[in-house]
């Protein structure tokens, strides 16, 4: 119980800060800058910002969660799956969309596409991204996917997973630090005008939002049941595979991948 | 043997890969910049992404990583344990230089210090680490620091120690980002002249070498002979101290921490 009550606070805690990331972005584009618009100008060029952290960051987030939330946990697995790859695809949808608006704004105003780390990084781990979701659903949605593969490729899918939302948040920090210093002239960054200090407070809100996610997902006890074994036996364990292995070594069931 | 091979080569990847950042952000400072000094001058501020680079992220990576190394499976742990602190001391004080050389530029220079979220993220990590260096200090190499303690505190060490080596990560490549669009001005960042192309690799090798440490220490099978349980009874652990107490629930030994 005490162990379902920590998990608890520390999901509550996920959601807060991510919803307070997601307000504070809109806060962003629609007070301080030139709100949401679709005619090539800096309102289309705020769908990035605002799209990605919803989508990348948020979504994706609770897309990495989604199988520790305990009222999940008497679902089926296959739906937990179709959820988890649900947001994912929403994710990546907003994504893309995102990404065409920062083309579309770029291509309108004649400034260069593809020069800076922040869309070289960027655009690696949205094709990542796309990779890391052919290939899960390739390999855990597909029937007729062996079982062996499965659970051979999950410490890849977790890690990768892990990775990505990683390098999505250094993106936008990445990202947030450059529209700060091009967007703000009169009074410029370095005075640390309102809007320089509400973004500030933006990526630490992504940082910790990121910090708890990781955090959620890799305490070993607070695995989805079924998917853990007794913790006399293996504790501590990030890997579903590994553990599924050593089950399966002691002749024990478990959920079907 | 398979499995150490396979250690082996992402070790010898990750040293590949982390000293190339270091000859990248050398070949930055001493071909496309103004070199090394210490006169309150862009000399002095190069200091800065140097000794980051050299120790913030490639010696903490190697100190992250010491316990996989093989050759160092012999030695006690407690040499181990001196090794891994040591070279985060000398990772830390080569932090404090550098914000001292970047504090120095700014109040010479007449920049305002801590306005951008690169040093507001950059001084929250270090002063994390700086914590990190205490308690690892106080409860691994104390010797009257009680073993449960120890244990207990295994998984916040852990945790906290990649959640650091990340936000130090994130923090070089909002560094980097400051730093193009400052610095390059006839040709801007905008144009990818070739101070821009070497820099934005530097930023990709600085993230394949985090990936590749995280990967590594993230291994159940690779970690050091002694700290893992046989793999029938508890594989996939990312956690010393559940490895531990697993054995321990079975009566099993363990080295001492």
């Amino acid at each position: 119980m005490q162990r379902v009550r920590q998990l608890l606070v520390s999901l509550a805690a996920a959601v807060a800060v991510g919803s307070a990331a997601v307000g504070f972005v809109l806060r962003w584009v629609l007070h301080y800058k030139e709100g949401l618009g679709w005619d090539g100008g800096p309102a289309e060029f705020n769908w990035h910002p605002v799209l990605v952290v919803i989508g990348l960051v948020f979504l994706q987030g609770v897309a990495i969660t989604v199988y520790r939330i305990p009222w999940t946990w008497t679902c089926s697995k296959l739906r937990m799956k179709f959820i988890h790859a649900g947001l994912n695809v929403l994710a990546f949808a907003l994504t893309v969309t995102s990404l065409v608006a920062v083309f579309d704004f770029h291509n309108a105003q004649r400034i260069p596409n593809m020069y800076s780390l922040h869309s070289w990084v960027g655009l690696a781990a949205v094709l990542l991204y796309a990779l890391q979701l052919v290939l899960g659903l390739v390999v855990y949605l597909v029937p007729i996917t062996p079982g062996n593969l499965r659970a051979a490729f999950m410490p890849v899918h977790i890690y990768s997973g892990i990775f990505i939302f990683a390098t999505v948040i250094a993106t936008t920090l990445m990202g947030i630090t450059e529209k700060l210093i091009f967007g703000l002239r009169d009074p410029p960054y370095r005075d640390s005008p309102p809007e320089a200090v509400l973004v500030n407070v933006l990526g630490l809100l992504v940082i910790v939002f990121a910090g708890l996610v990781v955090w959620i997902v890799t305490r070993p006890s607070w695995k989805r049941p079924g998917e853990n074994v007794p913790q006399t036996l293996s504790s501590g364990d990030n890997s579903n595979t590994a553990t599924n292995m050593s089950l399966r070594d002691r002749g024990g069931k478990t959920e079907p991948k």
